[in-house]
């Protein structure tokens, strides 16, 4: 390893940081396109704090709990508070075999740790109490995401098992995914959601402000995905960049089919989160797909989405407004699976130990995710008062509106 | 060539891939800011299908097609569909002497196909009907762009003539230029453009948007002409940037002046276009001219833009909502001829050579893309009703709005 | 040094320049959300103006004004007109030790030299004639900017004096906000901002706008500061991601505790000046603190932004609109006597010179920028007329609206 090719590794995985970044902005976009205007600064509001909250509280414990070096078990370890430079230059070129820095692993990997709170920020929107979800969000990337994230990326049991998630199907999207489920459970439906008249669609305010967030995403992507592989490596990014395209495409297709044979109607919102679904799959294995691999898997998961926004919202009438756990939780889990199926890691064994993974961060993840929402709910309340919620959420919590005439 | 140079060479055409993507998000950002709002799910939801199937036919055909290797001869080759890694390391540092890896290679190609059909898809806005124009760019971007491609980039006839078209001026610009108005010549004006009271403004309805879109397209275009280095050579692309951004410079400036003369007020809308004038006029030769040939070539572009504007919506009555032709057709022209004009390949015979260049494309698109657009027009229709049309397309065609009060 | 790092080196500052280039629509898009939307139109314009002025004045004096090689005195120098590529390879791996090529040093300084006047811009919206802003905006980052920019980088009095300015809490942020006082007092506040029924909160057109522009602004700053190591060196660089980063979030959270204990509401207004307020206040010294300093860095920026935004308004009664003198001045005042209180250059004789910067650059950039204002004033008028301003900016000198119905 010599310095040029640690500078140029190093590199790769800071400009992959500033790319999973900008995916916050896109979260915000998305989500506040699809909310209705009098909530529109509530969102923005919540997903400003929380990229500030995920970089504090990884900064605090959650990096050393993830990565705990040589205080893990199988199922925990803490290497402390704050962040430890390693001497001289061990955690230069030394730090990781010359594939980046010390300071470069952490600023990668805290850019990562929020993204799960955003997520449960699009499906609780438009009713939570603003505080209440700033407490649960802080708790959740401070302590169920690491610890989480610990058992497969720092080298825990899901690790020794076997199990494959390159860059976060599971670690990130589901995990993010079952904390949303919790919360809407506990949280119930808007208001006028479900009616004596039948269920209610409520639009979301611009769709111009929704686009620009699913193609902010897909552009964060690169980095989320190519970053994973955690140096530059020539082979190995390109083919990520690949994958991950493909399957955002196939994404694309297979939800305008699937939505237009389901409604007549050439459904925007529905590509749009065909494309997340696409991206959300191949994230599990978008190191190992062939390309007619990826585009299966993203097709596959254009397929679900809109089959899994009909099913959240009118079978289990649990009221989702950005279609959050059909894109991360129910395309996480498929991504996950795919590697068991298809790629260079496809098969019986490794299927079982995919579906283990899957089933073990779901229950941790809902269980945690569950109480904590029900202690906060007892403790502070959750839900806004029926007069703020018609009112809407900017005026109520924060006292502005989102646009002046 | 040593592993590291090579890894960062192709860290770099990633990361410009990367940025030619984000010019997706650019283009329909402008184009929807350029319509009216009953228009603008509409043109999200072109955009939104354009990338993924400009990604999908490259795959399948297109790359092969553009790049057919051995199977070149003038005018036409192809080496197969879907992708081919070469075997064992062939695909890696010796696929291009180190300058960039094989599926880096199709990537970036990737991006940069679809770009022709966004450029026809502003032209073509608010009256034309949507599978008939997603029809339109499967064939445009799966056969005629890439075909089109390969006489320059893919070795044949014109390349070995002696053409010069750096990044595309001509090879994307003016070939997204020919078929948009071959489109705009068969779809005919939108309802109320050309009265018997006179020929109408139809303002678009985000200037924001708009110019969002600018600037993401500027930015992103550093990917377009940095990345056509095809290295990360640092004299070749640091004066490519420089070339680049006083080209838009001037663009803006070159405007400014042209339209104030003309209209008496500082039309936002004409400097955004300027901007992007002195971007496409600069692409042909962004990396032979000097920094004071490239604000003159900018300045030029900026000053063409009002005068073309005016010239195809007075003069022709050929109604384009968003100036593409005169950005990208007319632009394109002058950026290809201006590599005759100024700079290192200046002179009689490149300016012939240049000359032939354009000529040939502009027959070949033109003529194939108005033979298209009429075998659709034919087969499907391609023209939304005049009751449609009055709706907005986005009621017509998604049961949709953009925006909610 | 070998080419490899070389080329990686030079990589990094190119996708640096892009990041800084993308900050001006962040700017663009944060102060058209803070303004009213009779007003939009209008900054969109001057923004566009700005960064193709900044870089032109640049090529033509503004480079060679700031980085005046041999001709630098303590305070001038003039290395002559236009850009001058030195000989042979001079302008490649030899002109600064490998670190980047001669075109590079010159694109990615002009990028930052607009964003003082983009600064300017924020603060006098919605009242200043284009014209007069136009003319100021030429003279200020032309000569104003360069020439006080070389006491510092150039290697003038002040770099010889010890001061310490990194990336340019003073050298860009102050200087901006330092013009943009001058400009205020001069012009005045908005019609019916201070009425004797006391002082009336204008409320910006679209959060969504200034959100997005805030993100960008973030975005871009991994390039404004991380481009400022002046190669890729992967602790240099790693480190100032950490600091900048967490100096925004620990804004973030001063803002958000502040301005809730002051106005009993969740701001959004100010959690993103908080962040802004971080970002500039880590700039001065992003390459020396530990990350506890920087979030204590960003924390106390955070509390000053609520504090200053109610002083300048309420106290000085000077109006500005986007809060640009408490970010740019305020904070960047705070950021540069920080380099003396914390870090690896605390010291007393330290935070003397630092102050001793602070005062010079004030009264240098202070002064110049009032008499510019106060001639244009005497030669051009600088304010709309009281019907314009009522009527808008928009259609009195563009003769366009933002948005359509």
């Amino acid at each position: 390893m010599n310095e040029a090719l640690f500078t140029a590794n190093n590199l790769w995985i800071l400009v992959a940081t500033i790319l999973v970044f900008i995916m916050h902005l896109g979260f915000a976009s998305l989500e506040s396109g699809f909310v209705r205007r009098k909530n529109t600064v509530n969102i923005l509001f919540k997903n400003s704090m929380i990229i500030a909250i995920g970089l504090l509280t990884y900064f605090i414990c959650g990096f050393n709990l993830m990565y705990p070096g040589e205080t893990a078990t199988g199922f925990f370890g803490f290497a402390g508070f704050g962040l430890s430079l390693p001497d001289g230059d061990a955690g230069g070129i030394a730090y990781a075999d010359g594939a980046y820095a010390y300071y470069t692993d952490f600023i990668f990997q805290a850019m990562f740790a929020a993204t799960g709170a955003t997520i449960v920020s699009g499906a609780v929107a438009e009713r939570i109490k603003l505080n209440s979800f700033l407490v649960f969000t802080i708790i959740f990337v401070a302590l169920i995401y690491p610890i989480a994230g610990m058992w497969k990326w720092g080298g825990g049991w899901l690790d020794a098992r076997g199990f494959y998630d390159f860059a976060g199907s599971t670690l990130v999207h589901s995990v993010g995914g079952w904390g949303a489920l919790a919360c809407i459970m506990v949280l119930g439906p808007r208001k006028g959601k479900y009616t004596s008249k039948g269920i209610q669609a409520i639009p979301g305010h611009s769709m111009p402000l929704a686009t620009l967030g699913v193609f902010l995403l897909w552009f964060g992507w690169f980095g989320f995905n190519g970053g994973s592989v955690l140096s530059a490596d020539p082979m190995g990014v390109s083919l990520v960049f690949v994958t991950t395209s493909l399957a955002a495409a196939g994404g694309a297709v297979g939800a305008f089919f699937t939505s237009y044979a389901m409604f007549k109607s050439h459904d925007l919102s529905m590509v749009l989160n065909g494309i997340l679904g696409g991206l959300v799959g191949i994230t599990a294995g978008a190191d190992l797909m062939s390309p007619m691999a990826s585009i299966i898997i993203g097709l596959i998961a254009g397929i679900i989405i809109p089959l899994s926004v009909v099913f959240f919202d009118r079978t289990l009438k649990l009221d989702d407004p950005v279609g959050a756990t059909s894109v991360h939780l129910v395309c996480g889990i498929w991504g996950t699976l795919a590697v068991g199926i298809f790629g260079s890691m496809a098969g019986g064994g490794q299927f079982i130990t995919q579906l283990i993974g899957v089933l073990a961060y779901g229950v941790f993840t809902f269980v945690l995710s569950y109480l904590l929402i029900t202690v906060i709910k007892a403790a502070m309340g959750v839900r806004v008062t029926e007069e703020e919620e018609i009112k809407g959420l900017d005026l109520a919590e924060h006292d502005m509106e989102a646009y002046t005439m």
